[in-house]
């Protein structure tokens, strides 16, 4: 950290701290005496002294040489090396095996019937100087796991990105997707929505492609010229329904160990209807082109050099997806260093391993720097270090196709992770750039007090302060979000270093959404260029070298913040959560709930009053099909008031707890304190869970239904408001506020604890 | 109209009234008393009857047959033409003749060099079934009018748009483009301020291009198939510095006639110092193949497929432009039917006769469809009838290359002008679609009635509700304008149909911003498709019945639509004026500057703050060339009292003055009230204009320096606030506040008279 930072930081935390009352000075390190701190810092640059690019480096190179997706010979390879390498550094390790359903293609066609007719490749092939890509013998095709099964021939339309505001233009300019094929691209809401969705409007089939507007050479030189998607580049990934639930589809919501009952596949929730494939853009081009009617939206619009039309006449595909729905096998390596304090407290560390081909960015680049942690927290253990809380490092496999191995495992372990985890911390891939975190908001300071402790190799700056310039300048754009506005004003004001909400699409899911377990999820990113060539056979050693991390310097950071978090975690004196940021995020998320409905109501009656008018017939080219949009039913009014006394009594109680922690981090009643934080994130879950997904039982973060991986805060009642199920809002505002209630009791028998 | 349109209509209007002051039933008709607009509307009815959408027709196809720029034998053709129709029809028409500099291309080159060489083609080959196309003999090949003489060959670079904010961006990517040749591409800002901003950044040449995103396939099916711009086709254009003053150069503010003193060309000041160019997108896409260097932002990137980069070093062009620097004659058709009660109350109507090739939108839709206006009012003259006021039909020569038919004549007849005209009623091109207009305010009200009394061909109801429909669903969508949205709020609460700004693009600027007369443009647009071809070789005849007005249809509205803002400001009782909108809308423009202000000042702080904290530099790519942006001046408290006070005045002088004319149309002092308004308009003028250009006197309404066509509201008040010249803000606060003070005092006293 360079002095200038470091005294803008030590500013910006005695403001807070001001702010929140004028107490005695902070300490230096959240949830640690002022002696222990310093210990413990003497122990982090130990830690960091351990840690080595080039060790990265050539365990990237032989994680990555083959393809390893689930069932592959080379995954279970690494299972046995990361296994080797555990014990090697001294770790009690050992895999664990789960059986799960996971299809793998049988037969795959996607052609243009008709005058012009045309066969898609659905095939990369080796790209000049990147050895790895010609190794892809016993690699997947293009392929969507979960997708339906089928063999149709159809008219192609075009929605577009495929979410919901797509239908509503395609309803509105007079067409839907009823017994056709859609061809929609990559981008705007998650992969498995897109097939979803159109099933549900009544498609037969769904072509999903990258547009080299989004994700090619509209973003960056192709490669192997530059870092982004060539032309014959293909984007797989899962289409298995996960906003409903995630894991292995047929044990849902329990460990599929061998010998647990399975439900029957027709009877499983998240396998999706019709069949799906992926296709590259030189693929798409010529699907595309041969589309009429009307000319795409403005919006609909990529970098194709076409003029881009909607189709659902004309022109016809033909779709053939078969897979062989086998049970095949899943191998966690777990590996335990046992608590010398508090050995039934757990601080869980873990990455996938497990790509789509070869994996090097997406997840080896995570793995191998977490990897690299556990050999510096060996060595720290061979030279007689022993943390207070056990530390338990995992490398999940089958994440790629539904977070199967982090799943199974969690549901397998439930009943112990809820008494003993204390913190889950997740990576997933990596790259060169900027630190980027989702997290439960009672982790916010701790990765703030960790990130600002970690050095950016480029900058010399905090990785912490890094993060915070690049927020704050990012607000200034004049299209910011209002989240990143209101973001950048907590920053500018001093405030820790805003946290991204955690929706999904990596193996914390299982952890925080269902088992209530307090998570964060970290990541580099943004200057990187690993993402051009994300889920395709490109995504190689070779490539992430050039242009992922050259250097593996933020391998190395990354293994400095995940490695920080875990020893932060496991050797403080009092758990190190904190909850008045928690508090101010949730007051700000109600507020904007109640913006939401005035909103809907204001626009429901201009709808309502331009249909009357006629408006929408007199607005439009007669010329063109169109018709109106369908009236909006406008909110009733919605009591929020259960939400507004939740607020006031957890803002109270939040206070009131950071003060007491932060005045005495090493009270004789920590121990009693801690069991309580240990379970406090499970005050925000309730059994019943979200509508329609009950195994979503966070009531505070989830996936949205319909974006994804994208998270929705306060899901229960949000949902229900966006979908107009108001009776449904009323019930979660009510349940929401319950959960918060319970939450802030907690927190007033733990400032008890810490008081008396 | 249809009876519910017409209803709602009513209400509205009852609406509006009942918000100014609970008085009597309005007039039917503003000016008119309730006998007189019976009269006028059987009037109306009549000149309907002998329009004739064939003859329009067969007008377009006989003067958009041969290229008909400035000093073709085909444009003088045009002008006997119209001259003999006239004569025909029963006015007392003639040729005003003016000599104006109007330069024509005499060498043209461009060409890459270096390793892949290539020469720009700079034509347009024929299209198939496009016959006129193929006659392209005598026109103008791809031509920027009044660009710089040169012969340069230095590194190409690409500056976006080429607007101020892309040189900012520029900057921060550490290039520049001194010594360089720029390609810009077309849009975001008006055409001539790209080389003028160029030349202004050190730049030695300038080519612009039309990107397919914008103007070709990305916008629909390119011409033949479609009617968007093809491969090849170009936008030639003017690029004579018009925001500072418009006609001819070597005549400033004063006509060309003949023995007129001339200025030497060096020192006109609109003439531009770098060499121009455009090309197609199928030239362009070589250029912009060769450029290496940074990829370009984001927002840079168009429909071409490759990738875009800014280049800026390696690729090397040589560009040639050498013109004949002539004296070319301008043919101004003026046509005159002297008023029965008011002879020296002029009411003006002008459009454009010369086009860039074949002209036959631009502006030939808009001219053939004003002489059908006038062939009916020469059968209402014929047959008896005749206007209270004088009626002015013109037909301008030399719009194109920079006003100069408009201008010339304005400046010539500037005293009479000043004394005579009442209201300047403007019309360029057409096109199937909805009435857009832009009007000094105090004539929104009638075109508010005007157009309400005209039908839509397409649904029947008038065109204003159809233009008040738009309006409100397009402020629907997500990125709606501020503005959008204020006059859908405006609409939607019963107001008149919002009128644009007056910016500039067409010949009413010499009118109202150089004169000061009342003026308004009208044009029908938006489902028409012949803008795809805008300014090329392929605005032909064939091209605009295939795709912008088939069957002729809005021709005739365009010619009901303008007949009758004449017929009712030339019949008017008392002048068809009313100042509440005028009141309404300049009070929001000020307390819009007031937010800018305010903007501008936390913009200019945050900027201050990262800086301070070395933000933009910790935000970027170290690995990439960017800079942090320049510290912002933030502005200084500014008072807004003088405006403040001129607008609450403004506000009651026009309510009381709306009230007492809507009371007594028909006032025995309706000749001395007239006289008053008749300079009601120059009261918004001073001498000394605006600063930097004295030309544009009008200190409401004004083309922006740094937006060229778009207009700038209080314009010498929001130009020295956003380029941070602080005490000339004060300056135009108190000389803005003294013409609008100046307008309410004749608003009194034609008040006293109307009540005495």
């Amino acid at each position: 950290m360079t002095p200038r930072s470091s005294h803008l930081w030590s500013g910006a935390a005695a403001l807070v701290l001001a702010s929140s009352a004028a107490v005695a000075a902070p300490p230096a390190m959240l949830g640690f005496s002022a002696a222990g701190a310093d210990a413990e810092r003497a122990l982090e640059a130990r830690f960091d002294a351990n840690l080595s690019a080039d060790a990265i480096r050539e365990r990237l190179r032989r994680m990555s040489s083959e393809p390893n997706q689930v069932g592959s010979p080379h995954d279970r390879a690494n299972a046995e090396f990361t296994l080797a390498q555990y014990k090697a550094w001294g770790w009690d390790a050992h895999i664990e095996v789960f059986s799960v359903l996971y299809p793998t293609p049988r037969t795959e066609l996607l052609e243009l019937t008709g005058p012009s007719p045309y066969a898609a490749t659905l095939t990369e092939p080796p790209i000049p100087g990147d050895e790895t890509s010609s190794r892809q013998a016993g690699g997947l095709p293009a392929y969507l796991a979960y997708g339906g099964e089928g063999d149709v021939t159809a008219p192609l339309i075009y929605v577009n990105y495929g979410m919901p505001a797509d239908y509503a233009a395609l309803q509105r300019l007079g067409l839907d997707v009823k017994g056709k094929i859609v061809i929609v691209r990559y981008g705007a809401g998650w992969r498995g929505l897109k097939p979803k969705l159109a099933y549900e409007h009544g498609a037969v089939g769904c072509i999903i492609y990258s547009d080299p507007a989004d994700d090619g050479y509209g973003a960056g030189d192709a490669y192997p010229k530059g870092a982004s998607r060539p032309e014959w580049g293909v984007q797989r990934g899962s289409v298995m329904d996960m906003p409903v639930e995630a894991g292995d589809p047929l044990t849902p919501g329990y460990g599929a160990v061998e010998g647990a009952p399975r439900i029957d596949r027709a009877q499983a929730n998240t396998i999706l209807h019709i069949p799906a494939l992926p296709i590259s853009y030189g693929d798409a081009r010529h699907f595309l082109a041969a589309l009429s009617g009307p000319v795409a939206p403005r919006g609909w619009r990529g970098a194709l050099p076409i003029t881009y039309h909607v189709g659902g006449s004309g022109a016809t595909a033909h779709l053939v997806v078969q897979s062989d729905w086998n049970q095949k096998p899943l191998y966690d390596v777990i590996a335990v260093m046992r608590g010398a304090r508090e050995p039934d407290q757990w601080v869980i560390r873990g990455n996938h391993r497990d790509g789509w081909v070869f994996g090097a960015q997406d997840p080896l680049a995570g793995q191998t720097a977490l990897m690299e942690e556990a050999r510096s927290l060996g060595a720290l253990a061979k030279a007689g270090w022993r943390p207070a809380r056990t530390i338990v490092y995992a490398s999940w496999d089958g994440e790629e196709p539904g977070l199967l191995g982090s799943t199974e495992w969690a549901e397998t372990h439930a009943k112990e992770l809820q008494s003993k985890a204390v913190v889950y911390i997740n990576s997933d891939t990596n790259d060169r750039g900027i630190l980027r975190v989702e997290a439960s908001y009672s982790l916010q300071r701790l990765v703030d007090e960790a990130g600002a402790a970690v050095r950016d190799p480029e900058t010399g700056a905090s990785v912490r302060d890094r993060a915070m310039a690049e927020l704050q300048v990012a607000a200034l754009a004049p299209d910011a979000t209002p989240e990143l506005k209101s973001h950048a004003k907590l920053a500018a004001a001093g405030g820790d270093l805003p946290v991204g909400d955690m929706g999904s699409g990596s193996d914390y899911t299982p952890f925080v959404q269902h088992l209530g377990i307090a998570s964060v999820n970290i990541a580099y990113g943004g200057e990187g260029q690993s993402g051009g060539v994300y889920h395709s056979a490109y995504d190689t050693f070779e490539h992430f070298e050039r242009f992922g991390d050259p250097g593996f310097a933020y391998g190395v950071v990354m293994a400095e913040t995940g490695g920080r978090l875990v020893l932060r975690a496991a050797d403080a004196d009092l758990l190190p959560l904190q909850f008045s940021d928690a508090a101010v995020t949730v007051a700000a998320q109600v507020a904007e709930l109640k913006r939401l409905v005035v909103t809907q109501r204001e626009h429901a009656t201009t709808v309502d009053r331009l249909l009357d008018q006629k408006a929408f017939a007199l607005a439009a080219d007669p010329t063109l099909t169109s018709g109106p949009p369908d009236r909006e039913e406008a909110p009733p009014d919605i009591d929020f008031a259960p939400l507004d006394a939740a607020i006031i009594r957890l803002k109270a109680s939040a206070r009131a707890y950071d003060l007491a922690a932060a005045a005495a981090p090493a009270s004789a009643n920590a121990q009693r304190v801690d069991v309580i934080l240990q379970g406090i994130e499970q005050a925000l879950t309730e059994p019943r869970g979200l509508p329609g997904r009950p195994w979503y039982r966070h009531l505070i973060y989830a996936p949205g239904m319909l974006t994804g991986y994208g998270a929705k805060t306060l899901p229960g009642v949000r949902e229900a408001i966006e979908g107009r199920r108001w009776g449904e809002a009323g019930d979660y505002i009510e349940r929401t506020a319950a959960v918060l209630m319970a939450m802030s009791a907690k927190l007033d028998e733990a400032t008890r604890l810490l008081a008396g």
